[in-house]
């Protein structure tokens, strides 16, 4: 295909208006083909944006963005956005540190509205941004439009937020786009009943006639004619396509063809002449245009690098390292394959999770509920109330979305879930609303919860082992990283104990979890210079093993927190609080872990390494406390007041 | 009223199995005289426990539930189970320190299988429980029941529920216990179509009929009978009420008189013989069978104790003391009058919150979106995009059901949504459930966040004026409480600045919130013994005054934290990190706080004395830390391998 002609002219949505049908149809096939180019040079989300080009297209030619909002729900999708909204000279920077988001970003485009990343929300938000407006008198037809995938669409937040869309909503537009997928297959009893509506598309020509039909018939006052009367408002009932939405308030319109600009240019005109709110249905196919991606959606949504492509011939870059995920799914499939009351719950990161291989070996004890996270974790309550041993595997970051039910269904019931958090951490190119940095410190918060953080294989696999043995509810969260190799000598995990790598006299590093590695470099950089410092794996965030801190605090010149984790509240904080308790002095202890603020995307290493928590990071951090405490050794030791300087 | 004569016989739900009818129906009375006798001695929930007594009665009879599986949701209906299942005798230990829960307390019984108090989630654990027992090949029969409100049902996580409905699940019944209320006046789409659901009653009896005709219409091949047949499938669909559940995928049954034990056991009985799962739609009265809780049964939901009862006219126990709760209404009240952009959100908390005025005087800026925390603070966020002030106004505990919103559509996106958490803290009789001991632990982790916490309405009203001026998230958490009268010269707030009330050379206590008023009284206690103990009024938990309490830390003798919530990650971790950071010597601060472990019911008064965290109790840690530093002082300072011990 030849550089593409139509695209670099649009500058923003407004150079849309004055194509033609012919001359957008093209602009889609250009738009695919950038799409493809971009997975040429770098993982990125692919299939769900090939298969909302067209909408995309008719979004912005219908309606006036820097007037209407736009909410993409999950924001994956927001390619085609970013193409048309000025960003298509920046675009190969897609998810690169510095570069374009791989999500809506307000800080890029005044046409982002909110950054997500989170499914569902949208329809919520879109019902605020209407509400806003209303009260502000300053909706002169501005209309509010979300637009949600049928795999999002489950999730509970967005049932609430239909149940509520009847106040202040004249304007509101629901884009549900319907690709039958979620990341993974959907699941589920909406996702059925999306697939009858489609099949009843052939109602459609026919609804009309019937109604005239059922028109005819009288309406007076005997019982046989109300009964009459009753089949025929059942009959345009049963007629009428969409019901449930319409039962719960909305104007249901559709099934569409979602890679048709001209339907749905004619379908976005005719919602905006109704009094909303308005649930569009429009039917995509998820890595439309190109042939593999469209056979195969679940290895197409985020894949690998396209080492090269001819035509739809792609051969991807085949990853050669191990990584925790990996050694997640593996430990969960023998604990599976042994224990035949353990369980998998997911929540559409089948795939994302490694889990294919587990599914298809334990189909009856394999669970994947959709974006239903809340609901994975009380189910895995209920499971887990009756014997089972069930284990929620889910990210880190939408493992939050759950918070409540870890409160309630399983901490305050004390019930044995095991939960394994993946990408805890920083999430690498995805960003800030994937990076799973608040975990160690909303998890410890909860009475009777267990918190490990393996720092490799051996230990994820040891502390699955123990968690399912445990009588009380376990988490254990893992980054999204290459497996580590520790050259060192290991101890078994055991409950509550950490692991001592070395001692140092001159100071200590305190690691709860996977920079365990970084740490043990940065003591090699050191021990070179001459100073000892040892390396301590934590294991366990909760229960602390409390002896082995306070002895490094008594004895060791510093102490070094390391954790891949929120500073506010995390596991330097719980060991702040473990010291404290015990009246020792802190002056020498110094917490490293990720700020009071959202971190970018970029690559996992160089985030850590910006923010001084790789190797080099650890190391000056190091010879910075070993620097004040020869200082202060140097100083003579002052008491006034009874208080010790 | 006589004496009850058959529920005191009634040891266990097998004793209902021998009675008549007319039995079942006297014993229905007796309990409503318990129940009405109850809140003669205390504040209880009420009226929601009258409508369910021959519910309960009817599902005690029909199924076993030393076998079965009965899962209340929300649980503030389950006294008439509580007096079915052995409990009678204790009854009127109800919400008392050391007595009943009132909620279901797995400690207390086996028939309580789990102790709920926040809503939605008992469709997910039936289903778990139902899938548990299929997988462990021990559902000879098995039953899982869950009995869930109209108020309950459109909380996200039962749509998840019910979209996961379909599977393992052949015998899970859902009992809707539709009584046309939440704890406010119920609200939204799915309230309306229950609505519509239970006028269509006249339908059943015309079902079969108009069945029966439609199965004349003969379906033969040519188009004008596919036509015909279409007809007669959309007539069909049309005529059965409860599609919108059929469409996910359930058997759905009713409306059915909740107050009928004939009918109920009659639907009860006929649903076991149906390979679920099951919605049974059965309408209820709140206050059925006590004329002033019917006829008001917000007032009655959990209404004072009855000083004085004749028939039915009741005589309520007048507070006279204003509580945080009056306080905040009234500063909510007096901003919405003063700025026009000021909103306030609640999620059925609309009498709890005591927010009836603010509805009254703006109804247009007044949003009660049910039990639906999520969606609540996703719509604020919408509303604070386009420039309004939103106010949500939500007990601290149930906002944990809204931390994955607060993270991406409040603090990822720095919107100026303003939280205010009531019940933050001990929330007294309700107990573990209801206990807001998390918030300032779960809230300071996101950045941009800022927590206040007042410690009296002077406070509370400055802090939320200074909440809606400011350009970031703010949420303000103050306890259910008796507003304290604070004997002191007061500061204005200032943000990110704590107020010194006294400086104390022997010590000072920092407190983060309403407990100030306790440490006062410890304060004045310790001076009268001859320690000089100084108490500073945090007001912000985040930003900390930082220089206040280094200050505090370098100058006073000891230094003690004081908080209503969690030791794990809260105010007093907070300081310690910011001490910690500061590389200054902790060894003379101590936290008092609520430990890691779930606080039971009482009196907040008998909590706090129990938890030390009354003036007493914080008196006594003052003393101990001060002989602590007393006895450190006459010791040597002893400097060995550089390290200060």
């Amino acid at each position: 295909m030849n550089k593409p002609s139509i695209l670099p002219s649009i500058q923003s949505p407004e150079d849309l208006r004055s194509l033609s049908l012919p001359q957008l149809e093209r602009l889609a096939t250009e738009m695919r083909e950038v799409l493809c180019n971009l997975v040429s040079s770098r993982s990125a989300h692919f299939a769900s944006n090939l298969g909302v080009v067209e909408l995309c297209i008719a979004l912005h030619q219908t309606f006036d963005f820097r007037h209407d909002r736009l909410i993409w729900d999950t924001g994956h999708q927001i390619y085609p956005h970013k193409l048309v909204t000025g960003r298509y000279p920046q675009f190969n920077s897609m998810r690169a540190k510095g570069g374009l988001m791989g999500y809506p970003n307000p800080e890029e485009s005044e046409y982002d509205l909110f950054m997500t990343g989170h499914a569902g929300a949208s329809v919520s938000t879109a019902l605020g941004l209407a509400s806003g407006d209303e009260l502000l008198r300053d909706n002169d037809q501005r209309w509010s439009v979300a637009v949600i995938g049928d795999g999002a669409f489950p999730s509970g937040i967005v049932f609430e937020a239909l149940n509520n869309v009847g106040r202040s909503s004249k304007r509101l537009l629901i884009v549900l786009n319907d690709n039958k997928m979620s990341i993974c297959p959907r699941v589920g009893g909406m996702a059925d009943y999306l697939d009858r509506l489609r099949m009843n598309r052939m109602y459609s020509g026919l609804k009309e006639e019937v109604v005239k039909v059922l028109g005819k018939v009288p309406l007076l006052g005997d019982p046989v004619e109300r009964f009459l009367a009753q089949i025929k408002e059942a009959a345009k009932a049963g007629l009428h396509g969409g019901m449930l939405f319409e039962d719960l308030g909305l104007h249901y319109f559709g099934p569409i063809d979602g890679h048709n600009i001209g339907l749905l240019r004619k379908y976005l005109r005719m919602v905006r002449s109704v009094e909303g709110p308005v649930l569009l249905h429009v039917v995509t196919e998820k890595g439309h245009g190109f042939r593999p991606a469209a056979e195969d959606p679940v290895t197409f949504h985020a894949p690998p690098q396209f080492e090269q492509r001819v035509g739809d011939v792609v051969q991807m870059k085949k990853s050669s390292a191990r990584a925790f995920t990996h050694a997640a799914s593996a430990a969960i499939f023998d604990q599976m394959k042994s224990n035949p009351r353990v369980t998998v719950l997911t929540a559409a990161m089948c795939q994302g999770n490694n889990l294919e291989r587990v599914r298809e070996a334990f189909p009856d004890r394999f669970f994947d509920v959709g974006i239903c996270e809340g609901h994975a974790v009380a189910f895995a309550a209920g499971q887990a109330k009756v014997g089972l041993r069930p284990i929620v595997d889910i990210y880190s970051t939408f493992l939050q979305r759950s918070f409540d039910q870890i409160f309630q269904e399983v901490a305050l019931q004390n019930l044995p879930v095991t939960f394994m958090l993946d990408r805890g951490g920083l999430a690498g190119p995805d960003g800030p609303t994937h990076h799973g940095v608040f975990d160690l410190s909303y998890l410890r918060v909860f009475p009777h919860m267990v918190v490990m953080a393996p720092a490799d294989e051996n230990d994820l696999t040891q502390m699955l082992g123990l968690a399912l043995q445990h009588a009380a509810p376990c988490a254990i969260r893992y980054p999204k990283a290459a497996l580590p190799t520790i050259h060192a000598e290991r101890k078994p995990v055991e409950f509550g104990k950490s692991e001592v790598l070395s001692w140092g006299e001159d100071g200590i590093v305190l690691c709860g979890g996977a920079l365990l590695v970084e740490c043990l470099k940065a003591a090699d950089m050191l021990l070179k210079e001459g100073l000892h410092v040892g390396v301590v794996n934590a294991r366990f965030i909760k229960p602390l093993d409390e002896e082995t801190i306070l002895r490094a605090v008594r004895e060791c010149g510093f102490v070094a927190t390391v954790e891949e984790g929120s500073l506010m509240g995390g596991f330097g904080s719980a060991i702040l609080e473990v010291v404290s308790k015990a009246g020792l002095d802190t002056s020498h202890l110094r917490r490293l872990g990720i700020p009071d603020k959202f971190v970018e995307h970029g690559e996992r290493g160089e985030l850590l390494a910006d923010l001084d928590l790789d190797a080099n990071g650890i190391a000056a951090a190091c010879r910075k406390l070993a620097a004040e405490r020869a200082a202060g050794a140097q100083q003579p030791v002052v008491v006034a007041n009874g208080v010790i300087h």
